[in-house]
C-alpha cells in the first residue's frame, strides 16, 4: 500500500516543493540479504518522503530502461520534470554495507544518463517556493538557482567527491546562495576543517547558510539555526535492513514539512527535524523504498510522540 | 580552584557512593599536545565528578610513587579504601588520540600493582547505599558484591578484555546481581551481539540489570530503564582537548547525582543521565582532570539549561 492519501491529506495551503537530483537503480548487499534493481537516487527518496506532507515536483534524468513512473504517481509526485534520455541506461549503483551498517563498500558506479544531466524546470515550476538541490554537480545546482525566482527556502545537499575534488569553488558558490544545507559529518568536516559538530555547524553558517542541519545517520541530527541549535536522536530501532536513502529521505521529511506549514520558525523547523528522523527510521527498516513508501500519517504521529518521551528534560537538576 | 565547596553544598540528606576501580598516572597526547604523568584511572574520574553531588569512598591502589591524595581530599573525597602497595608503582597508562578524537592507540600499560589489587572494603563502608563497580576483573567486582550489604542502588562497568577474555563467566554472573551497567558501543556488542543500540539496550536488561545506560562518546548516552528509553546528546563543544576519562566521569555525575537525590525514579534518572553528560562535557575540555576538577554547580546548571533548549520537542507535529 503507498501512501497515496497523500492528495487526500496535503492541505491546500501547502507549497509545492521542487526538487533536482539523481533517479537510479541500486544494487544492495546487507547482512539481511541482496537486493536487485531497486529503485532509488537522491531524488527519488526525497520525493517520495516529501509527498506525504506536500507536492513533489521532480527535476531528473532516467534512461531508456526506466519502468517505475508509476510508484511517482502513486505518492502524487509530479515528474514532468523527469526526463528520459533514450541515449542510454539509467544511473546505477551497487554497494555492499558492513556488519555494523556504519560503513560500506561502493560496488560500482555507473552514470550512464546521468553523466549528460542538465536540469531543465519545467515552465510553471520556477516559482516554485520550497527548492531542494540534491548531491549533484555544484555547477548544475548553480544553473539551477539561475533558473528560478529567489524561493522562499532553499536548501542543498553535496558530497566528499565534489568538496575535495575540482568543484570547491562551485560548491562555496552555491552554499552562499542557499538558505540551508544538509550533509553528514565527513563533508562538514571538509568544508570546514573542523572536528566536532560544532564546529562543523558554525562552520558552516560563515560559509553562507543560516540554516545547517548535520545528519549523523545512527546518531541522529543537528540543526544549526542562527545561534540556536536542537539535537534530534535517530529513532531507536531493534534492527536496521538497509540505510540506502536515510539521508535524502531525512531531507525530504525536513523539507516536505516546512513545504507544508510554511512556517520557518526555530519551533517549527525543531518540528521538521523530527519528520526527517522520523521518515528515516521508517526508510532504513526495508530494503529500498519497501518500507517508507507505505508509511502515513498515523505512525509518523506515533513516533513523534515516542520522540517527544525519549528526549524530554525534567525541569530542574538541583 | 577545586571544588571543595563540595562540602558546604552537599545535604546532609546525600548518600555516600563508594567505588571500586583504578587510580592511575596516565600519559596522553592529543592534537593539543602531550601531558605526562595526569592523575588518572577510572576511579579517579569517577569520584571527582561524582564528589560534586555526594560524598564518594573510594576503593583502590596506588604504588609507593603516588603523590596525589590531596585532590581527593580537596573533593572530600574519602580515601581509607586507597591503600598503598609499596611494593611497586601505580597503574601506568599511555595513549594517542587520533585526529578525530573518537578512536586512539594504546601506547603501553603498565598495571604494576594494579595486578595484585584485591578491594577491602573499610569498616563501615559496607553499607553504603550506592555503589559503583569500575571496570575490573568481574571476579573482584563479584568479590566486592560479597563483602557488602545489598547496597540500594549498584552499577557496574566492564570492558571488551574482560568479556571477549576468559572471564565472560564471570562478567554475567556480575551483570545478573547489579541494578545497573553503564557501558559503550563496543561492550555493549560484545556482550549481547545486537548491531543496533536498541537491541544492545534490550540485550544486556535481559541479562539482568533493569538500568542499562549505553555511553556513545561525542553521540550522547542513551538510557534504557524496563521499557522506558531516554537519549541525552553530547554538550556541543567546539573543541574537545582530551576524551580521557569521559565515560568515567559521565558514570561519576550519573551515581553521584543518584546518590544526592536518592530518587530512582525515570524523571530522575534523566536528570541524572544530564548530570553526566554535564560532567563529561567538562571533562574533555581540559587535559586528565584540569577541567572537571574546577567545575561549579553553577557552571552545571547553566548547561542543563542548554540542554532543555537543545533537546526541546515542540507539542503537536501535525
Amino acid at each position: 500500500m503507498q501512501h497515496s492519501a497523500q492528495s487526500a491529506t496535503t492541505p491546500s495551503s501547502a507549497s509545492p516543493l521542487l526538487v533536482v537530483g539523481s533517479v537510479a537503480y541500486d544494487d544492495v548487499e546487507t547482512e539481511f540479504g541482496a537486493r536487485k534493481d531497486l529503485l532509488g537516487g537522491s531524488a527519488t527518496y526525497f520525493s517520495v518522503a516529501a509527498s506525504l506532507f506536500t507536492q513533489a515536483r521532480l527535476v531528473g534524468v532516467v534512461g531508456n530502461d526506466f519502468r517505475d513512473r508509476q510508484i511517482f504517481a502513486d505518492h502524487g509526485i509530479d515528474t514532468r520534470g523527469l526526463v528520459t534520455d533514450a541515449s542510454g541506461d539509467t544511473f546505477r549503483w551497487g554497494g555492499r554495507y558492513h556488519a555494523d551498517m556504519n560503513s560500506r563498500t561502493t560496488l560500482y558506479t555507473h552514470l550512464n544518463v546521468f553523466e549528460r544531466f542538465r536540469p531543465d524546470i519545467p515552465e510553471g515550476w520556477e516559482t516554485s517556493p520550497f527548492l531542494f538541490l540534491g548531491n549533484i554537480d555544484p555547477e548544475l545546482q548553480l544553473d539551477v538557482l539561475s533558473k528560478v525566482r529567489p524561493p522562499r527556502f532553499v536548501t542543498m545537499d553535496t558530497m566528499n567527491f565534489w568538496i575535495s575534488g575540482g568543484k570547491r569553488a562551485a560548491v562555496l558558490s552555491a552554499l552562499a546562495r542557499v538558505q540551508g544545507v544538509l550533509v553528514n559529518d565527513e563533508e562538514g568536516a571538509l568544508l570546514t576543517g573542523a572536528r566536532t559538530a560544532l564546529g562543523m555547524g558554525r562552520g558552516i553558517q560563515k560559509l553562507g547558510p543560516n540554516t545547517v542541519v548535520l545528519k549523523r545517520g545512527e546518531h541522529g541530527a543537528l540543526l544549526f539555526h542562527g545561534p540556536d541549535i536542537f539535537y534530534v536522536p535517530a529513532y531507536p530501532l531493534e534492527t536496521v535492513i538497509d540505510p540506502t536513502g536515510a539521508g535524502d529521505t531525512f531531507a525530504g521529511g525536513f523539507m516536505g514539512y516546512l513545504a507544508r506549514t510554511g512556517d520557518l520558525s526555530l519551533d517549527n523547523l525543531r518540528r521538521a527535524m523530527l519528520a526527517g528522523s522520523i521518515l528515516a527510521s521508517f526508510c532504513v527498516e526495508g530494503f529500498g523504498l519497501d518500507a517508507v513508501r507505505t508509511v502515513h500519517l498515523d505512525a509518523v504521529r506515533r513516533r513523534y510522540t515516542d520522540f517527544e518521551s525519549l528526549t524530554r528534560c525534567p525541569s530542574r537538576l538541583l
